[in-house]
């Protein structure tokens, strides 16, 4: 089996690592605009070649698409022009419904998988990439109806090759979820940062204070804006509401805090706490 | 060396482990008005015996209080009535300025040492308690020279061999310090939480996609509410001036994401990104 991996960053390096381990690929061929990132990938020996795109594309039996959420709306329609009817390409982004719409009609429809391998850490680029990422982890396929049977057959056994654990969803419901678990996570993380980098011009010491649980808040706060942006951008409706949300408690908390109300303030921690019911 | 360790929880629990592994304390005495921690404490073997407050203060070299903050506010004074002039006893608690103040005036305002070792886990109680726990952490020693030199030498002491770096503050920078990086975190934890426990009534299968990111951000949630409310009320005034920013940055990078303002979204992650230069 021939893969082509086009983006050869985080997802795409990882997923290039795995799937020669496991055996599911023979011959990786990588696809990358940013010069350095392709020499990189072939460098570190993630790939066994590096390609111009349409080469690439044409020489592989799969065509994976781990690119930026807005960059794949050029790439995924320029594959599908391309490829054949034995041919299967696939997505890797953490936004599924503009995309889906976007290669509705698209005549070779039926050949293209969406999915999203929830996986990743808050690195990026193909130095960033590295085994096992996906193990044990859900990959989502989503809207499978519109794809070949077979389409959809081969992807999910690259998964579950790299011992992935499958879920099938649309493309809606699949943007609801991730903006809760997923996109706020991160906009949490990054006013955060912003918060304490404000203070830290002028309180020079401020960080060797930062203890476990800090570091473990802010962690993502470190992610690529390049890959983030978009995401915000293209599940807008569904962050904003979630976002809303997250603004209603915060300034719930701070009226109760305002307010000396002990009780309320309490309270809210402790229902805050029956996040313990669904986390390890 | 005999401590006294008064409230046995994951912070007063842990202490003792440490003391005794690095032999800084020969004989180890638990105090909790919790009969369940108390006995809990020595059924593992955190503590050598169980005493009653006045018995196990009387008998001490060191006395350490370990309780949340609104407790520390009872505990520390009557520990002061009692010590005579040969013994020390320092707090670990999370706020430093009121209980500062709320004994400035005692007549053995001297043998105490105002103290917070930074670490923890979101865990409690003596079964939370573990070893190593405080290893490379900061130990936080606040108002010095309200103290004896040989009760500060003594505390340090201690920290020190609990391998601990130690630094010095006066109580109101402490306050301002935690606020940023351990209050805030905390609460945008807890408001995270909310959030998605809010969606998740009507969403059973939300929390299949939580991925590393999600967990990591929402782990401080799990914190107690017994521990976190007294902090939040002794630091109230620097806690809402965190918040305040924080939700400040929240709005303004939601009103962008409304204005489909790309580039300021791009910008403010961009920003938020520089946390990697003072971060591992």
């Amino acid at each position: 089996m021939v893969v082509t991996v086009i983006g050869l960053g985080l997802i795409g390096g990882s997923t290039a690592i795995d799937i020669r381990r496991h055996k599911f690929a023979d011959h990786i061929i990588g696809v990358d605009n940013d010069p350095i990132n392709a020499s990189g990938a072939q460098h570190i020996g993630i790939v066994d070649e590096i390609c111009e795109f349409e080469d690439g594309v044409r020489r592989a039996d799969l065509i994976l698409v781990a690119v930026p959420v807005n960059a794949a709306l050029k790439v995924l329609p320029a594959v599908l022009d391309i490829i054949n009817d034995n041919q299967v390409v696939a997505d890797m982004c953490s936004v599924k419904s503009k995309l889906g719409d976007w290669v509705k009609y698209h005549p070779k429809r039926q050949r293209y998988v969406a999915s999203h391998p929830m996986a990743g850490t808050e690195y990026s680029g193909p130095w960033a990439a590295k085994a096992n990422m996906f193990e044990g982890k859900v990959a989502i396929l989503c809207d499978t109806e519109e794809s070949d049977v077979a389409a959809v057959s081969l992807v999910r056994r690259m998964y579950e090759a790299m011992n992935m654990r499958i879920i099938y969803m649309n493309s809606a419901n699949h943007d609801v979820h991730t903006a809760y678990v997923s996109a706020i996570s991160h906009i949490s993380s990054f006013a955060l940062a912003l918060t304490v980098l404000d203070k830290e011009k002028n309180e020079k010491h401020i960080f060797d204070l930062a203890s476990g649980g800090f570091d473990s808040t802010v962690r993502l706060a470190k992610s690529s804006a390049a890959m983030w942006q978009p995401i915000f951008e293209q599940n807008k409706d569904n962050v904003l509401i979630v976002l809303d949300t997250y603004i209603k408690y915060l300034q719930e908390f701070k009226k109760n805090l305002e307010a000396d109300d002990n009780k309320a303030v309490y309270d809210m921690i402790d229902q805050a706490n029956k996040i313990r019911r669904v986390l390890k």
